[in-house]
């Protein structure tokens, strides 16, 4: 007997765009739509959007589907449903999504922070699947995440658990965007990386150059990547010493919560091999000895459906 | 009505001593009794040691008693009553000690890790009463604690969490015991501590210098702190240090953890006000925004007591 596939409606609420999809339980998306998010319009047009964009997705669909998962940015309280001052969503001071979208589409909708939902995704969908306990790394403009413990997202007492991108691997290092100084994400965060490469470049040889042309606004991870596949030393310097400073960070981590399984995702994370070999190096150098035959670095399996899917994961995993 | 007093027996196995005593449910000790360890004989005479000062603390006591409580170093696990290669203890591979006990005298055992035991009698008899969820650190000749989230010790999957003085404050800093580099123990934990205020002092004008009488030696944090007291600059610098290097380290854990409560025992907490202002202070400066209002530092209250309290709490607390 063929057991019934189900479905769940993942929205991926974007500062630009939402994008929506119909997702199987076992992750394959069957449809999708994308609708500008007008965030300069406030609160009630983005609700408005996000309905627009269901009714487009289902509305010549015959599917049942089981609820509705929205992951977006900013302080999320699942229980309640409400997202709080959202980055890129301008005058949203406290806003209760959740219900307004249940209340039109009568289903049980699923709210959470769009890092903890890429978590979930890999748990239910991607390379987190067999791991009881996991550190979700995204590394993107900032560095972002998510924790694991018990196939659980690790909220703490106010929500506000997991900062993992502020981390501080040197006391006395750069200042960061939070206010302290020396955190993993004034490291190797996008922005900041992509900053100091172009600092560094002016006093290194490298065929980065060459490849943007001079202009080093053009610099980023897929070119750094591109230049140290070419054998480029600087280009490779820059993902060695990446990975180098996540394992710093992170052993700490692990010294404290005994978790050993990382998943690594985000634009960083397509430096590639290279960059989870020196991770994971600096990682089991670093750890305390129960921990060092425990480590395993590996890469996000979502990649550019993460929010969607991830979403979707949130019906499926319940609160 | 009057409610019955209830007691328990607290055991701190030492390397040198085992300190016994019977606690009440309010954490009043009642009657204490030491017996050497005799470490050098192996486990069963060990635990014949034990026992021999459990029953000379209670042979003459009319008092029934509810459990026994045993706090003691090494990677212990509470369910089965085990200890494993226990510091100081030589030749414990993996020991039983909670059946051992447990069959002598017809009483539940409660076994645990002397760092989560001393937690736990802050958060039954001490300053961690009023908090759902606190960091106690152990400024002791390493940097040591227990996490309590929710009125639980929080052990990892493996029973290895909690290392809390191996979170790295500077990636390129000293070399640590673990074999990492620039752990918060490897700057602050009391042997490390020393070594480097004697270093120091050879290039700074101190009246630490006259209280040792030249004797490097015989500098330790009492008279560090009483160093400052008297208001040498050298004597202030270095407790001021020590706590915002504490402060570096614990913003980390507090922006992952969103755990904001912080209890301090130990001998290098003796440095007092001083130290746990700074520490205070370089917390507010470092953790993430929602945190900033939420932190406390406080001292823990069981001092030279916590040993034989916080093993009898265990019982109080049960698993």
């Amino acid at each position: 007997m063929k057991v019934k596939e189900k479905y769940a409606v993942g929205v991926d609420l974007g500062g630009t765009n939402i994008k929506i999809g119909l997702v199987t339980q076992n992750g394959k998306i069957i449809k999708q739509v994308s609708v500008p998010t007008e965030a300069t319009k406030g609160p009630k047009a983005v609700i408005e959007n996000i309905k627009k964009g269901i009714y487009l997705l289902i509305n010549n669909e015959k599917i049942v589907f089981e609820g509705i998962g929205i992951g977006c940015p900013g302080t999320v309280n699942p229980e309640k449903g409400t997202v709080q001052n959202p980055p890129n969503l301008p005058g949203w001071n406290k806003v209760n999504v959740g219900k307004a979208i249940s209340m039109e589409f009568e289903k049980l909708v699923y709210l959470e922070n769009d890092a903890n939902a890429a978590a979930i995704g890999e748990m239910i969908f991607g390379n987190g699947k067999n791991y009881r306990s996991f550190i979700m790394v995204t590394l993107g403009t900032g560095v972002g995440g998510g924790i694991v413990i018990n196939r659980r997202i690790y909220r703490g007492n106010y929500g506000a658990a997991g900062e993992i991108g502020h981390i501080t691997i040197n006391y006395k290092g750069p200042k960061c965007n939070c206010g302290s100084f020396g955190c993993i994400e004034a490291y190797v965060g996008n922005r900041y990386l992509i900053k100091r490469v172009q600092q560094k470049l002016k006093n290194n040889n490298s065929i980065l150059t060459n490849l943007v042309k001079n202009d080093f606004n053009l610099i980023t991870p897929k070119i750094i990547k591109e230049a140290a596949d070419k054998g480029d030393d600087f280009a490779i310097s820059v993902i060695n010493d990446t990975g180098e400073k996540l394992g710093a960070a992170f052993a700490s981590l692990t010294n404290v919560l005994d978790i050993a399984t990382y998943i690594v995702g985000g634009g960083v994370a397509g430096f590639g091999k290279p960059l989870f070999d020196s991770f994971r190096k600096s990682l089991v150098a670093r750890v305390m000895a129960p921990n060092k035959s425990r480590i395993k670095v590996l890469s996000a399996r979502l990649k550019n459906e993460a929010g969607i899917k991830g979403a979707s994961a949130l019906v499926f995993h319940g609160f």
